[in-house]
């Protein structure tokens, strides 16, 4: 953020917090920080606020600017401070904070802005006077609680959220996102498109797909085979389970455990009656270690490789149930993974191909924008022999490889220290949604330490054992959150390939129902999800709710298509109708979803 | 087993006894009964026997069968009896069962028969003399151990089995099944075909299937799909995992227990410092209460029914160790299952749809020496109301439902009390293998109990809320157990559709690898699994690689096929070559493989 926005939206949480006091006088203040696209202020309200407050704040804060109050800064001894901030101002909370600054990070003097009546311990910068606030480029956007300073043994404290902008242009481009959001929020078209239900007795975090959604699944599915068939993967299928002491030799154990589900133990009873734990299973939180049991099964040569193995593998971990959140955040998810087994010498041509197998599905999925982030190890760190593996000489190796690879196949990145896999570097790459929002939208890593731990090897040219490389990738993600993601994305207008439903017939008029399940019928011998509208509304009723639930293609007959063997197609988002023979409209149709094409 | 069958098993084991106790003096003896397909006895030897001791064995029984010993039974009060077996016979083990034929059973008398040298206690009956035992037609065939009176608390006794029929011909027969069992045990081809692999590091029963495997799972799934997306059923994808409880609401917990892993539990300390489990998960055994789930989660109609919700889904049972048994008794098995939603008045279309579907699965296989059984409780059962649900009416109702059902069809079926679900009857299709096995293959259950349960209902036509019969389906079983039966069934030379590797070209010298690869790279590109053969070994060597791989197309090509683009074809099994071009190959491979054709 730059400096000018940020002295805007830091100006402003004081003004929401002067106008607050004035609204709920005996209210006390917590922290008012800006933040990514506005800031925010907490409180200890006198008597609770609600959404429908927030108009008469924010019409108390315009009347604020506009009176030109200028903030003056003012900086005391630790002791002048904590009996201004106790006799004047009234603070416990900020009271406790400025006693924090001084005796545990060693502060001599503390700073305060006063603007108008308003009073507040702060480190500035902030505007010259109120005037200078771009009055149309705010709007308070929801109340929400917070503890105080995070911590949920303290006291819950109410939350403002505001945006603010230099601009109304940039607050309107802002609130359009916002509204853009709401309407394609993947759970509440999960809902009303019948994808999937999340059910409390089958457990938080574990969504059930229904046929809407495992549609869709199947054919993200589909597209990751034929990609990766092409590309010499094999498909592999591993258990979801693994014994406990797995993940011990492999490392993960340490770095994982907490998010695991809890052990399945099988137990019995020791001489001398203490309970002993004879079998201990775990779901697994990963494919790897699956993945290279099969490698390991059999005596591999140099010649064999590179091998790859796929698999949409099912991994589960034990998110904090206030974490969840829809398809976004789950505990089971089913991970469009591979791994791919190779020499020193093939790394940089394997990940060039990973790389172009991910630019292949963005293009497919229409997704543009995008860019990629380099993580490495960071030495540096005091952590890092915990955090990475100690293994310099091969960092410094595998992140060469993957610059090289990058610069060759031509895609930028930036590099990023200390957020590497513990195994070795990795390409993060990054999406902006329609919706405004960051997302990491798929991995691709480089492991050199792992299949080394598991004792991996492949005999050489030269007749020796070597460990092979591993990458691990991830193009489409989960299914999970790839999903919610495209729902956002097509707002749930997919196209023909992806959509649940392909396409619904409308007769005109029921005598013209056994001609609408003939073309129903051809259709669905190719495996489209075809179907005749049987509803008894009327046809400008039916056509209606075709385009509410989004459905690509809608083919109306009557008699003239009867008589001539031919549909009448309206396109989802079009208004344009156009005919054609019912050859021609499968001959199109299969073709459109065999290419993935954005329309038939 | 016929009386006159039963006579000479029986005779055999004691002339098998006689022999053992002549080669072996001093030792006792167990049990030795007639079963299946001949008889065993055991022994505890007084020094011990191997396989290589057979052949001598088998020698001295047809000596003793040609001195036409005469069977001479006698009857003793107990007492008499006693001392006979101790003092003349010798045999404590002999001694423990007729001491509790006669304290625990209340018999007051016992049976010997003698015959030359041999005395046995025994209730008969036997031949008249050896002379009339068919010598030509029984066969010596394993030593196993055994535990006398099948108690492992017990001394550990040698088994002798052996094979024994009426004619030398049926003989022959069972050794034929069994030399086929042996070369197509699918633990072997699962092996030297790379389909799958059992590591102890991930745990018992949990097979990783390799990429051979997959394909054949995946070519499954896809037969499964296409099938079923032609019945109108709606593929659904659901957790592999619930809440423990949910068990119980279901009643299937009662059942089940002893068979599920162990729950997976998230502990907290109470108040007292004891241990309470705040949440219990458990992996499914079964896939219904999950797709009940589906169908719960929203408001069902009967326009809505039927509903076909079908599922690859994966299950865990927790079988003893003891019991496993490569793909065929497994811990994780991914089931090919469907529950369909109905009204009372559907049911028996829908029932007769699922077994059409049945024998549509079945003839693409090749796959016709079956027959069904229909299950269903047994009413005068003591323990009755424990292993059923006790509804006689609805009981009476779903049986004749699945009788006319089979009538109407036209498939025959016999009739079992007492096998049926604990939720009602159902159809278990058996199968003879090729290798003389008898198989459950599949199974299609009727449930009028748990819906009910699990308080689904819909809204009838009359306003009511009323719960859905529902059948439960699995023609392809699990991919464990039917992959297991399909290498068995093929011998591994799958037909191309099935094949994990489906067309190896092999270049007649190197200049011709361009073609080749060319050839490959076309029939790739339609995702067939096609590869050069790129081994430095001699023509004819590869060739005879490709056979013992079992590669259902086999493409030669060298100078005249480049010149002409054509290839020689080389089918698998048969020692014909075909030429034509690369556009009639290609054609021709991909409608076999659409078709599911026995060959290209």
């Amino acid at each position: 953020m730059d400096q000018d926005l940020y002295k805007i939206r830091h100006s402003l949480a004081h003004v929401l917090a002067q106008a607050v006091l004035e609204i709920r006088p005996g209210s006390t203040l917590g922290f008012g920080p800006p933040i990514d696209d506005g800031f925010y202020y907490d409180f200890v309200l006198s008597e609770p606020l609600s959404d429908e407050d927030l108009p008469a704040i924010e019409k108390k804060m315009k009347h604020i600017i506009k009176q030109g109050q200028k903030f003056e800064s003012q900086e005391l001894p630790a002791e002048e401070a904590f009996a201004l901030i106790r006799d004047e101002m009234g603070e416990p909370y900020k009271l406790e904070y400025a006693q924090d600054l001084v005796n545990k990070n060693g502060l001599e003097t503390l700073t305060f802005y006063r603007n108008g009546p308003f009073l507040d311990m702060c480190e500035g910068p902030h505007v010259e006077q109120t005037r200078q606030l771009p009055k149309a480029a705010f709007k308070l956007r929801s109340i929400a609680g917070a503890y105080w300073r995070g911590d949920s043994d303290n006291t819950m404290m109410t939350r403002i959220y505001a945006w603010a902008f230099k601009t109304r242009e940039e607050l309107d481009a802002r609130l359009k996102e916002h509204k853009l959001a709401l309407e394609r929020d993947h759970k509440r078209l999960g809902k009303t498109m019948d994808l999937f239900v999340i059910d409390d007795e089958i457990g938080k975090g574990l969504p059930l797909w229904m046929p809407n959604g495992t549609v869709i699944r199947d054919e993200l599915e589909k597209l990751a085979r034929e990609l990766e068939f092409a590309d010499g993967y094999q498909r592999v299928s591993t258990p979801v389970l693994a014994k406990t002491s797995l993940y011990e030799r492999t490392g993960h154990l340490p770095y994982y455990a907490e998010g695991m589900y809890p052990f399945m133990e099988l137990k019995d009873r020791g001489e001398d009656g203490e309970e002993l734990v004879k079998e201990s299973y775990v779901l697994k939180p990963m494919n790897c270690p699956h993945h290279h049991k099969i490698f390991d099964a059999r005596l591999r040569s140099y010649r064999d490789l590179p091998i790859r193995y796929a698999e949409y593998g099912l991994c589960h971990r034990y998110e904090d149930s206030g974490a969840l959140s829809g398809l976004l955040r789950v505990r089971g998810m089913c991970m469009n993974d591979a791994h791919i087994y190779c020499t020193e010498e093939q790394i940089k041509e394997e990940f060039i191909k990973v790389m172009r197998l991910h630019q292949k599905v963005y293009a497919v999925l229409g997704m543009d924008n995008y860019w990629m982030r380099l993580s490495t190890w960071d030495p540096e760190d005091p952590r890092g022999k915990e955090k990475y593996v100690d293994d310099p000489e091969a960092w410094e190796f595998s992140t060469v490889a993957i610059r090289d690879a990058m610069d060759e196949i031509g895609i930028e990145y930036e590099e990023v220290k200390g957020e590497g896999a513990f195994y070795g570097p990795k390409i993060d790459v990054q999406f902006r949604t329609v919706t405004g929002r960051e997302e990491t939208a798929s991995t691709n890593q480089l492991d050199f330490a792992v299949p080394g731990r598991l004792g991996l090897t492949y005999i050489d040219a030269d007749g020796n054992k070597k460990h092979p490389w591993c990458l691990h990738r991830a193009p489409l993600g989960t299914h999970e959150r790839f999903v919610a993601f495209l729902v956002e994305h097509y707002g749930g207008a997919f196209p023909t390939w992806l959509a649940p439903r392909q396409v619904i017939v409308e007769p005109i008029a029921d005598v013209f129902g056994g001609y609408a399940q003939g073309i129903v019928d051809r259709l669905r011998g190719h495996m489209v999800r075809a179907e005749v509208d049987l509803s008894t509304d009327t046809l400008n009723k039916r056509i209606r709710n075709a385009v509410t639930s989004k459905i690509p293609n809608v083919l109306v007959v009557g008699e003239r298509e009867q008589e001539e063997g031919t549909v009448t197609l309206r396109r989802y988002g079009s208004r344009e109708q156009t005919s054609m023979s019912v050859d021609e409209f499968e001959t199109r149709i299969l073709a459109a979803i065999k290419d993935r094409a954005a329309q038939v």
